[in-house]
């Protein structure tokens, strides 16, 4: 089968822990080893969150003033660059020297009429109180929401409309080759009208579960996986109730209200594939891996 | 014909420029429009530079105290995802849409035995006083050495031994993509023993014009182009009598000493090429890059 598999930044970096370089490593190393598993038997496309490494490299930025820091874009772009070295590196330790592997950058188009650019709501980088803020929305334009007690930058998250990239990436999973690409849903880039071919980058964020839905579907695989850090989708969920799912349709996932938490868009994601494409999408934990692949663990998202 | 070009870290950032993102975008737009010049007759292939940006990402990393710095490796994997993206996109945006191109994320094994390791030679990051020197070097065993008044860290530059994603590169060409590779030299990469098949990174940087020396020859390349800011190779450089060289084999070439200036690396990347592969190199500037790859322009050095 071919399959891709999304991993969840809270996969790659357990919350509460610091973002330093090793902390990162070791944790795609267990990610690593959760890969390779069903690396054997299957085509594998890798895509990945970058939430933490953005925002690191915005505190980074933005504690250096000799250089103004640079744009979200570009941001995005260093940490593909970054994540997908680790994981290609830690993951080809652990298959046969003869894997051949390939970090695709990847752009993802937006629309510049998306409503999200109305209200940006994704918090990057560092607090600042008041003043700072005002005095930034000022100079940069940049847009600031109350993060508890401080300032924050906001930005919006459109939806992914195209992968740019997405003929190399198909040739090269024809060739055997194992992808890794449309990290942190790819780079943000618009035609800035209808009538104008010319792509730029955008500051803004794309969310990486939807993109890769999009690139499951446009590489007509045969399973999309969202591994994230819990192991399945749960009604009532923080409730004695808690109940797991282990199967549901699309449509039946669509009428539950995931508004308080961060399941929404995986679960949209999955509805997205399913109902395009009519395999299976599955939600589940990344160190259960090779059980969501059969169906013995994780929330399967399939029609009936 | 196929043409590797490997664009100069000084022709992607003129001498003296600040390193913003603006600054960086202007020159790769130059940049672009002679690439978009050649790219309808022959098959590209891209490799550049990446030491001013290296060093931007360590000053800001050091500037941040909350997080150690990352090493050397992951810095040059995320300036591979920030150059590469916007060449992708500005070259882009200069050819017919249908085009296709990729950035793929390139490490570069070195052997762990290479003298280069014993006498570290490249500055990277902060200038720091003698007192901050000592103490790092207690620290994370860096090495230091006198920049001017100051001291900076030094690392080694090994000499290139192999690019682990030739063969994907080589599949992308085969589909007419537009290839982004080997920035900075790529990633230095090493078994730590001979026996150990665990690759890791290594806190080095690798000669950018030998990389790309290595790729032309994998990739059976018609031509190996090295643009840079100087027109042409000269003789005397720096004197009245300075004299162009516009054409030289690689055995005269290597009888000449450039010990004091960057020809040197592009010297010597030039003869590996012609010598091992009996096609031309060319050294000379972007902005006459058309003129390069007919012989117009630059120093040609080829077999005669």
């Amino acid at each position: 089968m071919r399959i891709v598999v999304a991993l969840g930044g809270n996969a790659l970096l357990k919350r509460g822990e610091p973002l330093t370089a090793n902390v990162q490593r070791k944790n795609i190393q267990e990610a690593a080893i959760a890969l390779a598993e069903i690396a054997g038997n299957h085509q594998l496309v890798l895509s990945h969150g970058n939430g933490p490494q953005v925002g690191l490299l915005a505190l980074q930025a933005a504690a250096y003033h000799e250089v103004e820091s640079y744009p979200l874009d570009v941001l995005g772009a260093q940490t593909e660059g970054m994540i997908g070295y680790m994981i290609e590196q830690e993951l080809g330790n652990l298959l046969p020297f003869e894997v051949p592997f390939a970090t695709i950058l990847t752009m993802t188009e937006v629309d510049p009429d998306d409503p999200a650019f109305q209200n940006p709501t994704k918090f990057v980088g560092p607090i600042y109180d008041e003043y700072d803020a005002i005095k930034l929305t000022e100079a940069k334009g940049w847009t600031f929401k109350k993060d508890g007690e401080h300032w924050r930058r906001v930005v919006p998250s459109p939806k992914p409309k195209r992968l740019f990239e997405i003929r190399p990436i198909k040739w090269l999973l024809e060739k055997g080759t194992i992808v890794i690409c449309a990290g942190g849903g790819g780079i943000p880039v618009v035609y800035k009208t209808k009538a104008n071919r010319f792509l730029q980058g955008i500051e803004a964020v794309i969310d990486k579960d939807l993109a890769s839905s999009m690139l499951a579907k446009e590489l007509d695989a045969d399973m999309f996986i969202m591994a994230t850090d819990v192991d399945a989708i749960y009604l009532d969920w923080g409730t004695p109730h808690a109940q797991r799912i282990s199967s549901i349709t699309p449509q039946e996932l669509s009428l539950i209200d995931f508004s308080d938490g961060s399941m929404g868009p995986k679960a949209e994601a999955a509805c997205e594939f399913v109902k395009s494409t009519g395999k299976k999408a599955v939600i589940g934990a990344l160190t259960q891996l090779q059980d969501l692949v059969t169906g013995k663990a994780g929330t399967v998202v399939e029609n009936k």
